[in-house]
């Protein structure tokens, strides 16, 4: 069900063309109101894609219609012409619906450089405005699927009201969103000003904690709707709270779809001087090809994590750290603890703790191991 | 020949029993002088290993006398047992060679965490002080090798004085210094503060080049010793100008040899607005793990080069970008301007340049692609 499970929404998901397998690569969602409220988080990567461009003018007065995504093409380093479509696709589904293009969001996914065909485009977008049903999301959820293995939807229920969300995104998923799409629907009633504000802190200790291979997309967008529906306005606290909770378990589900990974990486940093320098060390530990190769072999090996940690300017004493790895303290101020062999690194969830002994702060980073199938899926993506 | 090729040095390669493999394992480097004048740069990691902590401060008073070095453990993490013995075995050299252990710096290369035997130091380092030859330059070189598959040795000569050295390190080829071990000398005449200026532009401009997997060693030391025999003093423009030499035949040799690639990547930004830009931006590129796995599998990925550009803070306009990969230029104005298939992947060298269009600067980075070996030797380094 996913973004129909809210009252107030319709889906589709439909077969356009673009990609090769024939598989469905173009979904489409639209919000029925009565509000038409809506936020948007974009990569902060400086190389943005002509949908990332379009959108960001679309959600300049917090209203959306509707939100168009297309797998099997990036339209990034595209030129004029892949700016043009971006906006002829708004215009065309703004044309069946009888809404403005300025209220229709764009995204797309796929391979920088190339660009797909207008032409199928163009005969696609009726067919998905034809096939818009209430029972939608699985569909949609599934066109936007890449080198995905599994569709990612969530539903998270309150009283009266709920969000929905589907999602792709199974490589690239770095801090700040890389190749990531998300749509979430929600029929509480909510102005524009508290969706942003919701949706930052919301990201920010999700999406945002996600850094499978360090790389960053041109395309990563997170589109958050409200229809207003259900006629219930939860306080903010209420509504990032439940925000919080279903972008967590699609993170989560995305980290464990990450492209090639044979382990997740659930790095925590304890006691920092601050949740920063927690984030800092376990993204330090998150991007170093040295540990996550290790931990494919099965290997923990705690000294690839300090050599992490060194590299960062976090506040701690480099010789007081203590390092668990799956629950095993394997060092305790700076010196072997405990017998490497006893830590069973067979489970595909990876617990590594790290003890810096300088505040009352904390946070965890999910990652991925890398492994030969992620040196096979991202040598062979494109040829 | 390496660094017994200057005038007033001896060498020795020595098989001290570190190594499972049986291969020879501690080298020695002893400066007979006149001169002992001396620099050294360390690793910028934070977590420093126990030889590195020793080593800084032997170099503080910038004179040396001789250089030990072990393969077969990084004596890092191993609390103050470790420290001990780093001390303990510049203690045994400076009593064999009736010199200050004040003056003998240290080096160890290995695994973080395990300690070797002492005992087995203690019963080698007589042994390298008899083997000491001015023909030992090769054993030593051969001493320090861990997964390098070749011996790392040069020479510079000028008008009556020469530079020679030799190096390991075959991974972890990261930013200010990685799992790398240099030990260079020269019978130049000059003094400490001369040799520390000269080392830190010529390091800064060849291994700190070098970006092999983004990872940070707790080990790595670049020593410089002068022993002043040739009775000749160059201006520090032209020791610069001769160090930086070797420093980069060096650091290119090491790019060869890092574990696993298939590739030596040569990426350089044209046209920064600073040296600084040109650096963060091919860096950037080259610890991208997308388009290092998109170089393994010889796909000139000239949009995860843009995708990596994008994720700095360098002066650019992202739409107007150039790339150009093994002298084809891909794209220009951020547009495709050539069929990616006329770009021949198969040499080992790749080239990439991007032109930033926003100045006058540039500098080129060294670094390698992400391949099936390299995965396979990280992931079986410790087991």
């Amino acid at each position: 069900m996913s973004v129909t499970y809210p009252q107030g929404f319709r889906a589709a998901g439909v077969t356009a063309g673009f990609k090769d397998s024939g598989r469905s690569d173009l979904a489409l969602v639209v919000n029925d109101g009565p509000s038409h409220a809506a936020a948007c988080v974009f990569t902060s990567n400086r190389c943005k894609a002509n949908p990332v461009l379009w959108s960001e003018q679309v959600i300049a007065d917090g209203e959306v219609s509707a939100i168009i995504l297309n797998s099997g093409g990036a339209n990034c380093y595209t030129g004029a012409e892949g700016f043009a479509l971006t906006h002829a696709t708004a215009e065309a589904v703004a044309d069946g619906l009888d809404i403005s293009a300025g209220d229709v969001l764009v995204c797309s996914t796929g391979l920088i450089g190339p660009l797909f065909s207008r032409d199928k485009m163009m005969a696609a977008v009726p067919q998905a405005i034809a096939a818009l049903s209430d029972q939608g999301g699985s569909p949609a959820a599934e066109a936007i699927m890449t080198t995905d293995t599994v569709r990612k939807e969530a539903v998270v229920e309150r009283d009266g009201w709920s969000i929905g969300a589907m999602a792709k995104g199974a490589g690239m998923l770095a801090p700040a969103l890389a190749t990531m799409l998300v749509v979430i629907t929600t029929d509480a009633d909510l102005t524009a000003e508290q969706l942003d504000a919701a949706l930052r802190k919301a990201t920010s200790k999700s999406f945002d904690r996600l850094d499978s291979d360090g790389c960053q997309s041109t395309n990563d967008t997170v589109a958050l709707l409200a229809s207003g529906a259900s006629g219930i306005s939860p306080t903010e606290a209420e509504f990032t709270d439940a925000l919080t909770e279903i972008c967590t378990e699609l993170a989560i589900a995305l980290m464990g779809d990450a492209e090639g990974a044979s382990h997740d990486l659930y790095i925590t940093a304890t006691n920092a001087a601050s949740e920063q320098d927690a984030v800092e060390v376990c993204r330090a530990v998150a991007r170093s090809n040295l540990f996550k190769t290790a931990v494919y072999g099965n290997d923990p090996n705690w000294g690839r994590v300090l050599a992490a940690a060194g590299t960062t300017n976090a506040t701690f004493e480099p010789l007081t750290l203590d390092v668990a790895i799956n629950g095993i303290w394997v060092c305790r101020d700076g010196v072997l603890a405990a017998d490497p062999e006893t830590i069973d690194m067979s489970p595909r969830g990876c617990d590594v703790t790290i003890n810096l002994k300088a505040g009352d702060a904390s946070a965890t980073v999910w990652s991925n191991d890398l492994t030969h199938d992620y040196v096979h899926e991202n040598s062979a993506y494109s040829t």
